[in-house]
């Protein structure tokens, strides 16, 4: 059975791979599986089609014939679950990749998305350079409880896991903001997690959508 | 094996029932586990003993034997994984409750959480009053999207699940602001959550140790 995934038709950020079907493309990388991809515009988002499929209006989605999901966190636990390669078989050290995958999604996310907010959605606001100072101290205060779990190791819990896969991936959003720079294991975390050939092949294939196109003329 | 869960010594909020602990004790009542909770002090949360089993300086945490877990989302899954209660048993139906549960710490969570660092962390601030109707819109936003999702249902698909058991929780944080009774058939899953025996006996356990004492005095 075909795995269709949605994407952004053009990623607002132009190919960086900050947009969540990295995260989904990653996943199925790892495991080793094909899928398809089906561009979804903005306007298409809102639709009831769409709606259907994701309720609060956003990429990825997952399909699998009739079944079908929303939530990255989720998409990424139903590969792991069913394809070997993204958390170890023994049932404590699983317990803890998925205790990764959420405190990449439900703790060391938020504060980054209330930075996203500050520099896009309120750059313009009279409050905006006063604030920013903050927001991005609530960022440093995870980093650095993170930094000092993490330490010397090369992944969070032993082996590679769905947990550092999502890790990565909220801490690749902090690249351009300079933040996680003042962290060098955490840099170096993120780097590692680059370099795997999956997170390659998935980079490049929403590069593929997304880069820039030279113009015609 | 006995179940330890750690909650705040005095929770923030005098009782009401939002500190996370409640959500793990929601879960271990669901099932019809016993536990034992280890009251933490603000000081003890910073202290190495308590960061060996939360990175992040939070409760609750969860320990059985050896085996530790910390986050919330990860702990009602570990719950829900082992003892029938809180997800069907239907594979498919099954992921749907798992993507609901990420779906609340994820997506709707956050901008609950920036809400809650508005009025709590920044309510002296010079923007506080003028930015606060900008965050009450994203938390709308997300409301909005999901009382649609849930229409008429009971509960987001078919039977209570840990999924909604995380959601009805997550919402409960906004009874204050006044924003849950804007979409009324939020408020109502909400009261249904809370109208059910095993929440009542974990806000109530919760109460017996936060309720404010009558002064000996």
């Amino acid at each position: 059975m075909t795995i269709i995934i949605t994407a952004f038709e053009r990623s607002p950020d132009g190919g960086k791979g900050l947009a969540r079907d990295t995260r989904v493309r990653w996943a199925l990388e790892e495991v080793g599986l094909a899928y398809a991809v089906r561009p979804v515009s903005f306007q298409a988002m809102k639709e009831a089609a769409h709606l259907a499929l994701h309720p609060f209006c956003q990429i990825p989605t997952y399909e699998e014939g009739d079944f079908a999901l929303f939530e990255t966190g989720a998409i990424v636990f139903h590969i792991a679950e069913r394809h070997a390669g993204l958390w170890p078989f023994e049932s404590e050290a699983r317990a803890r990749a998925i205790m990764w995958m959420f405190a990449a999604l439900s703790t060391v996310e938020p504060p980054i998305l209330e930075l996203a907010n500050a520099t896009l959605l309120e750059r313009d606001k009279p409050w905006s350079q006063e604030r920013l100072p903050l927001v991005q101290d609530r960022v440093r205060d995870r980093l650095r409880q993170l930094a000092a779990r993490l330490g010397e190791a090369s992944w969070l819990d032993g082996a590679f896991s769905a947990g550092d896969l999502l890790m990565v991936s909220v801490l690749l959003r902090l690249r351009s903001s300079g933040l996680l720079d003042e962290f060098a294991n955490l840099a170096a975390y993120v780097a590692r997690g680059e370099a795997r050939p999956a997170y390659q092949r998935a980079f490049t294939a929403q590069l593929a959508i997304n880069a820039p196109k030279p113009s015609a003329g």
